[in-house]
Order: C-alpha cells, then structure tokens, then sequence
C-alpha cells in the first residue's frame, strides 16, 4: 500500500500492485480512531498495547500505539528491531529503563510521570512498569512504519519450536531443569 | 549531541566535538517534562507549539510536541520540510487536512476527536483547526529528530527581507496594494 | 518501473511487476529530447514548466526539467517536499530567492545571469522571476527521481474541496470576505 | 575517521576534527590481521568473539569478526541491533537459529558445516552453539560497521544498575527469589 | 560545512566545526557562476570539465557541473562511484553511452543533440565523444553533493605507485611490454 | 523476494508480489552451502568467483561470496557500484589494491596472508591477484544485497556492442589499430 499524488508529472509507481490507486485514496487512509480507549489489561503481566495500523503509515517512516498498566503492571523487557521509540505518559506514572550494549549493559532509568516521555534508542532492550497505584497509560511513537517488536523473554523460552534448553540454561545461568521448566511455563 | 554505547569494541566518533563522551551520557539526556502542561495560547492564532527538544533524539530519527487551541485556534497552514507528522488528540476536538501536490491540490480533511489520529506526509500543507467549543490538545509525532516549521503565510509574506510584493499579489491572485499591505501586517 | 543488469547473478526483482524486464531495457529509457525547447509561457504567471519524463529515472535518485518566464514571467513560491533544486540560468535573467524556516523567515535572495546557478535546501518555499526585459530560461535539476511540487498559493487557497475561509483569512491576516474572494480566483 | 580522495574536486569534510587528513591515510587504515588465529575460549560459554577493528570501515556500512567455539561451546541468545549478520562456518559444525517477532516467536533453525552460512535478519534474537566434538569456528560479516551487540540474558539479569527483580521474574516466569539469584550469578 | 535554519528550536550540529554558523550563512554560499563559460579544451581529449564548488551542496544530495568538448574532444570511459548523472547538451551533438555489469556488459548507446538529455545510473562506466563537427557543450547533474570521478583507464594504468603491468596485460588481452608502455605513457 | 514476520501487527507488503508469503518462508531460504569448495580456475584468468545467492538476502544489505586464484590467477581490475567489500584471506597469499579517484588515482596496496582483510570502499577500481606458490581462496563480504560486478578491461573494450575503438585507443593512450585488436580478443 502506498499512495502518489503527483501522477500527471510522474508515472512512478514504486511498490507495484499493492500502491493503491492514487484516485482511490481517502481520508480515512491516515486515520485511526480509539487511542483513548484503555486496553484489556485482564492478563498476567497486566499489561496490553494497542497498535494503530492504518494504510498511510506506509512508506512514511513512523507509527503511533498506546499501552495500558494496571497496577503492577509491566512491559517485558523487549526491543523493536527497526526503530526508535518515544514513550509518552498519559496517565499515572511508570518506570522506563533501557539498557546499553555490551559489555557495558548499562541501564538508564528515569520515573515518568504524566507528560513525561522517555526515548529508547533503536533495538536496545528496555522496559517499563506501572510503579503508581492507579492505572497507567502511555502514548508509543516509533521512527519507522514497521518496527517490530521482540520480547527478549518470549524470544528466548518461548519460540516455536524451543531453543535447546541446556544452552538457555546456561546463557541465564540456570540450571538445565529450571530452563527447561520456564520453557513449558511459556508454552501454555 | 551523539551518543555511543559500544566503546570498547568501535571507537568511531561519527559526527566529531559535539558528540557528548558516553562516559557522561546520563538518563536525563534522554528524558523531557511538561508534555501534559498547555501552551499559552493567547496569541492572534490562539495556538501555541511546545517543542520538546532532548539530547537524546539526536540521530534516531523521532521527535515529539504537544499543540494546544483555545476555541476558535487553529494551526496556519505549513509544511514539516524533512517529516512526516502525526496527529493525535489528548483533549477536545480539531479538524485537520493536508493538501496534495500541483496539480491536483486534493484537500483531505478529518475532524479528530480525543484518542482519534491523522498521519501527514512529509512536506505536504496542512492545517489544523479547533472545531469544539472547549480547550483542544494535540500530540504530534515526526519521523525526523530535525523536522523543520514552514507556515507557508509567513514564509511568502513574512521573509526578512521581503519577496516582492508583486510577485506575491500575482501568486494570490490580489492585488499589489492588497499584497503590500499584507506584508506590512507581518512585519509587526 | 526499475531495471536490473545483474540477472545472471541476482534474481532479485525489488519491486514487483513494475519492473520492466531487464530484456526489454533499451537506450530510450534512458532518454528524453526537447528541453533545448521553450515551453508556452501564455498565462496569467507567463511562466512554464517542461517536465521530462523517462523510465531510466526510477531509483537513481535525480530528474531534471526547464523553465521558461515571459517578460514579467515568475515562478509562485512554492516547495519541493522531497528534493533539493540546482537552477541554472540558461536565458535571460532571474531572481531567485528562498525563504528559511519558522521562525526566521530569512530570504536568501540573488539575481542569476546566464551561466549562474543557486540551489534550494529541500522543501524550503522559494520562488523564481524574470528580471530582465526578454525571456529567460532555466534547467532545473533535482535530488529525487519525485520531488514534487507544492505551490503555496494554489496549496492554501485552489484545494479542492476548498480550505475553511476564515482560517486562510486569519493566516494570511487578510479578512474572511477576501480570502473567499481569494479562493473563488483560483476556482475558476 | 573518515577518508576522501577527491579533494581537488571537493573541499568537503562530513565529520569535522574525526576525519582523517587524506593525505595521512595510508593501507593499513584499510587492513586487519589476525582473523585465523582462534579466539581463547577457556570461559563459560566456550566461545569467543574476535573482533576486528579498522579506521577504514567507517562510512563503509560493512565488518567482519571471528567467532570461536569449543566443544559444548555457545553463543548466548543476542542480537545486533544495528546490523543484519551473515554466519559462515570456516571450521567444525554449529546450530544456528533466529526467533522472529512478537507474537509468533517461530524460531527458523539450521545445522551449519564447513563451507555452509547464513543471514540473520536485524535485530532478530539469534544463537549459535558448536554440535560437533572438535572446535568449531565462524567468519561474521556484518551490514554496518557498527552494528552492536546486546546478549538478552546479559541485558536482562546483567545490567548496572539491576533491572527490579520481581519485573524479571513475572517476564520470564520465575519467581522472585529466582530472579534475583540469576541476577547475582551476572554479577559476579 | 553545513547549514542549520532551525536553532531556535533545534540546537543540534551534526557535523562538528565544519557546520558553517548559521548565522553568518548568505545567499552566495548557494550560488556559482560561470557555467555559461567553455573550459579550455586545449589538451590531448580535447575534453574539460568545469566543477561547481559550493558550500550550499553539503548535505543536499545534489551537484552539476559543465563539461566540454572540442571537435574529436571526448570524455574516457568512467564512472561516478557515488552517483548517478544526467547530462543535457547544451551545444553541439555528442554520443553517449554506458555499459551494464558482468557479465553481460551491454553498451546502451545515444547520439544527443541539443535540448537532448541521458541519464546514467551510479557507478557504470560510460563515455561521451563530440560527433559533430563544431564545439559541444553538456550540463551534468549528479544526484549526490560528492559523486566521484574514476577514469577507468587512468586507474588502471596510471595509478600511483603502479599496478603491476602483468595484470594489468592478462586483465586487458595485451603483452605485457605493452601494458608497461601503456603505464609509461600515463606517467608523463 | 522478502519476508515479513509481523504480519499480525502489519499488513504491509512492500514489494508487491515478489515478496514471499510469510507462512511459506523456511530456514532454507536464509541458508547456502558450499563456500569451502575451490570454484574452477581453469580459465584464462586462473581465476573464480562463487557467488552465494538466497533470498533471505533481500532487503538485508549484505551478501557473501567466495573468490579462487590458482597459482598466477588474478581478478582483474574491477568495482562494486552499489556496495563496499571486505575481502578476508582463507588459504595462500594475495595482493589486493584500491586506486583513489581523479585526479589523484593512488593506488594503496597490501599483501594479505591467511586470516588477513582489507577493505575496499564502494565503487573503487581494485584488484587481486595470488602471490604465493599454491592456491589462494578468500572471502568476499559486501554492504549490499546487490553490489554489482564491473571489470574494467571488460566494460571498456567487451561491450556489446562495441565501444568506438578510436575512443577507447585515445582514452588508453595506443594506437587504434590496438585497440581494435583488443576489442576482437574480447569478442572471442
């Protein structure tokens, strides 16, 4: 999906068949309605995002979601593969920390209350927790359409099919039985 | 302002003196307040930008500002000359629309309640404008650390020196006198 | 459209159908004739744009074209969203003058004789004007296969549909019953 | 450091006071020696990168590393967050695998021999271990000549100052007292 | 050197000392004249490139030039290792040409007459020749601010120290008494 | 050819059709065997590449492969337009070489033993050639998918069709009668 406005100067279409057709792009193309709404945080991290995916992201070079916290709730630490991310507090307040690389693995971490925003250098691992009693929220942007996102933890013990658990175990400095119980823990 | 965290392995300095030491890069570089706090928007536009700028977004290609209207506000048309930009409304309710390339000069346009969205091209002309009766607040994301404002009124009739206030009257299709006199009103 | 001269070592194809087959590429992708010729500069701007238009472009990041200016001609101020602008003087004499961004507003102006050039920062608002008694003819070259263009004026007051009145009125700190008067010129 | 070898034409220097004076630059900027000579991998992984490190790579968007196994030897889950990576296997035989993004976690996995390689995406969580009885060795090219490394186990239970134990501990599905064991095992 | 218009509310500097102040920018660091001028043709190609140096390019991603050509005058086979070029006669007619990779190495080939253009993609080697019988005069733009010039002769046989001249001999079908007189005639 | 893994969160299919269905892509597709074995250098250069092809490579910005010189083998003066190359030592003994650009043309030079590199920058004329008694075998890594391949004998005097010899008898300084003659060995 990607969209040309300047068809009589330029005959161009970049992506082939998956372009829209230029006279078949309307507003709602860059539109997304509902970031207000609270996601369900009814899980066991007690955390939910919500992704905004509209047809005019593509090829623009950004994207915008939001995430909930209840209390207690908290974002595995993860990274996002293809970009940068800015993260927004809307309501309550959180922890964000990110981590540097090796082997330094020095961790940056800040208290962000509302109106305070964080941002996370691309692919480092970083988290955040809600350390407010009530709900929590933020507003995610990224500089990138397509950023991906990898949760270390899930990567690790919870791929299909499972990375060899002796190697896991010793990478986390466990004993072999303990990964291999994490990994059943993450197959659920 | 760059930051490396890969020291001991690259001892690349990409961008010379300004790059700060990472031995003294600190979370802070990182972080910004205030985004939750409304601009004074007592001005002829009853709008106001608050930029957020943080050592940290060099090089990652993302920024973020908030954008408040007092009823009847509005946000002059321009461009972002090296972004894309993101909408989103933390408070009230705008209308906003962005203007494609010559020829077609197609308008979309929106109105954007809280939680609702819209993504702008880059370096395409769009305004914003308060359609409620209340206060109206808005997030704004870009795909760029180094976005750039043009307001295309001010850049055509504000320049310091002036463009020739001819050429302006023929390009807005007013005449000279007209032209001249609103250059004078943005000279003030 | 794009081309590929590797096939026995890359059977890659980036962008689909597009493509055209690397069999069939021949010198007159690569090829366009007449920009030696004026383009009709009977209008109400006395100006006019040749845009050459060739398949060879695509993915090589430059294009080129040539303007023409009737005594008294010009160029509206105007940008380029997603390109940089060499002008080279060809005929004649111009003015040339662009406008940095908000908030300075800072004109760079100079006037081009034949042989002189003067290049425009991407999406920056500039204009062009024949200051001379005769025609004047100029190459313009860009840093994109797509650089687009946006004229200010038609962008603000010729949208269709049509911007709201009394924004353009504020913006441009004109009152409401001229600016529609403004945007029923450019309806026309 | 950076080099150009066309001053006459152009008096550019893109990164100031880092750049190397042309006229200095000499092919030992562009050399590296060492890459048959196995790292020491009397550690606990039994693995040992070696990494090579030249003035010349800067700019160039390319490096290229050693990466030794000994028997029962790893490398730890990890990723690259700046760079794709491609694996070739000089000597031995290794399993390689990358786990691709949230949700799905499908690990795509592979056993390398003399003479065999493969790609990682970027930023993809990927590990490699020595299958074979005898010592095993890789050349590792990379997509940027800073492409990073992050161990997610490192980042996760390593970083200084610590990550709150009972976050890790929810994110991996341990309890607490677990997690801050692990933590303490990575701070030694 | 590079130019910054945004400091008030950007304070970034990406390049160091060699970022021009921005406030001591003016139009003529934008601006060259004399590309209207012939160079002087008076050598053994009978060929002269003029090359526009400006400060105004940096960053840009955009560079022209002019080039000339006595009758018989011609431009050796060559490439521009960072860009690709376009090139518009101006005066006289010229035949152009380029060849694509190994190993097909497919000449495409163009006699230009004036108004006539050919674009060239990045890194190929292409020549020009003067088949009229007057003087011949191109523009060339270039879409990078630093394209590179490689004479692929004068690399090959007149590099500095030499390369050996029995390779040079093998790689170009000749003896080698003859590559090494090649060589001599290149160090005159 | 390409691969998305983030389909839940991203319907987004840059490339049109030549994009591999995400459920379809296997570990294979990022796999190649066979880079230990000699390519056949019973050819008049002594000489062979293997060039490594998957699709994983697309959009990946690195590719791999393998050169061969038997004793007296040499790759002729050549460049990569689209990427930069570490070439790394596997057995024997090579000079390898890099010839800067106009109007310097210096040639930096280096004598590389097993487990030696170098590096050559985009676009440059270099050369290889086996220094040593036995066979040479290296790697070649490069900062593109697609790098591309020109040798310089080839493209100016094996074109097809056919360079003007006088030109080329010019640009290398021999009589055309020579140059004709090369032209013909190439034509074999």
């Amino acid at each position: 999906m990607c969209f040309f406005f300047f068809l009589k100067y330029w005959a161009v279409h970049v992506n082939g068949k998956v372009c829209k057709d230029p006279k078949l792009v309307e507003a709602d193309d860059f539109f997304f309605s509902g970031l207000h709404l609270p996601g369900n945080t009814s899980n066991a991290i007690r955390f939910q995002i919500t992704s905004a995916i509209i047809h005019g992201f593509n090829t623009l070079g950004i994207a915008i979601g939001r995430a909930d916290f209840a209390p207690n709730g908290f974002s595995p630490p993860h990274t996002h593969p293809r970009g940068s991310e800015i993260v927004l507090v809307l309501e309550g307040s959180i922890e964000i920390g990110f981590v540097t690389s090796h082997p330094e693995n020095r961790l940056f971490t800040k208290i962000l209350k509302v109106g305070d925003f964080f941002v996370v250098p691309q692919g480092l691992v970083h988290f955040q927790r809600n350390v407010g009693e009530a709900n929590a929220a933020t507003i995610t942007a990224f500089s990138s359409q397509f950023p991906g996102l990898i949760r270390v933890s899930d990567a690790s013990f919870g791929s299909d099919p499972k990375i060899p658990s002796d190697l896991l175990a010793k990478a986390f400095r466990i004993d072999e039985k303990t990964g291999s119980q994490i990994q059943k823990r993450f197959s659920g």
